[in-house]
């Protein structure tokens, strides 16, 4: 497996360390390539990604990102330069986010909660196509517009995915989210295009959510869901809330997916670059292992995906209450217990 | 003061009624004319809001709506024939949604928790100006666009009136949730106003947080929040999730003000019309109640309102545990409470 890896900055290298660990414990032949990328290289060489970069990155098998991101780079330089850029030209059309409550995580909802659900974002258009612009800027009659752009290819190569994840799964159900009440134009085509994949998945019972209605069910009975596809904004809300209910962000772990395998796929935490305490060794590496098993289903390595999981779950169940893990003692436990 | 109310379905016209009563408890001049609108008169007529309606809407003082909608009316037709367009033509730009979690109310979340926050969401522009349309309809190769419309006259008059209300609280702190990272336009714009605004308030603290970090805090630290502004879509979402946290949207008020006063504002409790709820006389009737207390002050009359507030805190503080309260009870002792 050819790996191009993107620690990037702050906590990126700490955890992107921990995450190889595990996966070079499960799968010996990893071949690495390490890419600069992040705040610390624009900070020194202007640079975002440059074209030769992507070049090499098209190269590989899948890439591991660690996180980028320093308060010093000014909102959407890095975003837009790099994060969305590697996802729209390796067209990473499904944003792949798990959210579950393992045992022995202690949520912030009271009460018994049992989250297990999976988030299918589309990740290539709407909201983020970055259409739209700005007349008369910086004066009393500016005007602002932001442009979703919804095609039927784009939303049904997503759609199709979430319900082949959804037969797959225990329970079989799939939820929409999107507020079709509003945003006609696009919730026509969203709703559109479940209705008529759904015919191909006899076996899935299909809901319908207003996001607005999301955001209460995930903190009233998040248990509901079970799968959830939804739009690349409506998605980046949703899953936020659904890992912090599940336990935080410190374990939600994302895959961006291209899953025609033209390009190689992105796997990271959703986690950012925590500055804050970058250096101090105590950042929780095991969003990343979880991202780890998301890059080996995605690459067809389903056992090895099983065994990082099961590991992250025992580690989880047997972690002292209130005991804060180091970097690399997880990782070490993590890489033990899934190559055991 | 000349009242319109619109009872609508469901529990509408049964919280509506409660609602009066604690209105006409504490101002005795009130002057009402019903509007049947909503589920049944358009199944009944086709007609959702006839213009010789809207003209008459326009005479009154205030609008008090209960909720209007059943499942067999289609997702789209009420939202936009009536409840926005009544938004939009009477310039309700200000929908003020406090959140509060009372003493005595249990919430979602574990732990102890402080809640006091008001949302000053933009309510005539964004996402929800209708802009978009269908390319290719129904076919493989349909595109949908939504077009988000922002103006500076629309931002700036609904971040003017946050920063009025924040200035009036205690902690006067604000807080702009948006997404500037991706949605670079609008953001631009929004930043600006605020940075603007900020300078004739300087007593204001102003933070900023993006949409999906604002889902994080408000199931982990909903304290940090004081005013929050945002645009239409995300107040959408915001909302609902700060009523979940704060004991459901069975108690959370909403006012759509054209703060300008030029024409009637509308006071609406934000939950829906409850139809398998409907006649039962279990309907809670507290967020129609609270939206009066939101009515009261928007006309000038705080000492009114904050009799009304005080009579909802004491009666949740001293409601039994797990008491579900009838309709009319509720109402009886809120108005009695409230008059006293
Ligand atoms: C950093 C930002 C561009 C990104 C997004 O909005 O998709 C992040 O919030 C995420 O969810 O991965
Ligand atoms: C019913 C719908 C159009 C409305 C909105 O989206 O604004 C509702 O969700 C609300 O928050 O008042």
């Amino acid at each position: 497996m050819k790996l191009a890896v993107i620690p990037g900055d702050g906590i990126g290298p700490e955890v992107v360390a921990e995450g190889l660990k595990v996966l070079t414990g499960v799968i010996p032949q990893v071949e690495i390539s390490t890419y600069d990328l992040g705040a610390s290289r624009w900070h020194r060489t202007g640079e975002l990604l440059p074209d030769s970069v992507l070049r090499e990155l098209r190269g590989h098998d899948a890439i591991l990102l660690g996180a980028v991101g320093d308060p010093t780079v000014p909102a959407g330089i890095l975003e837009r330069g790099l994060l969305l850029r590697i996802r729209f030209e390796l067209d990473h059309h499904v944003n792949l986010r798990p959210a579950r409550l393992y045992p022995g995580v202690t949520g912030p909802l009271a009460g018994d909660q049992s989250i297990d659900l999976v988030v299918v974002r589309e990740g290539t258009e709407g909201p983020y196509a970055g259409a739209g612009g700005l007349l008369r800027k910086d004066s009393p009659h500016e005007i602002a517009t932001e442009v979703s752009v919804n095609t039927y290819f784009g939303v049904e190569r997503v759609v199709r995915n979430a319900f082949e994840r959804a037969n797959r799964r225990a329970r079989k159900h799939l939820t929409l989210v999107h507020k079709t009440n509003v945003l006609a134009y696009s919730g026509q085509l969203w709703s559109r295009v479940v209705e008529e994949v759904s015919m191909e998945y006899p076996d899935v019972a299909v809901a319908y959510c207003h996001i607005d209605a999301a955001m209460i069910y995930l903190v009233t009975d998040p248990g509901r869901f079970d799968v959830i596809v939804t739009d690349n904004l409506f998605g980046d809300i949703i899953t936020d809330l659904a890992a912090a209910v599940s336990g935080g962000i410190g374990l939600a772990a994302s895959g961006n997916l291209d899953v025609s395998r033209t390009n190689p796929s992105m796997f990271e935490p959703v986690h950012g670059s925590a500055p804050d305490i970058a250096g101090t060794g105590t950042a929780d590496p095991t969003a990343t292992v979880l991202s780890i098993a998301l890059l080996l289903d995605h690459l067809g390595m389903p056992d090895s995906a099983r065994r990082v999981e099961a590991a992250i779950a025992f580690d989880l169940a047997t972690r002292q209450p209130g005991s804060v893990g180091r970097t690399q003692a997880v990782g070490d436990r993590l890489a033990a217990l899934a190559s055991s």
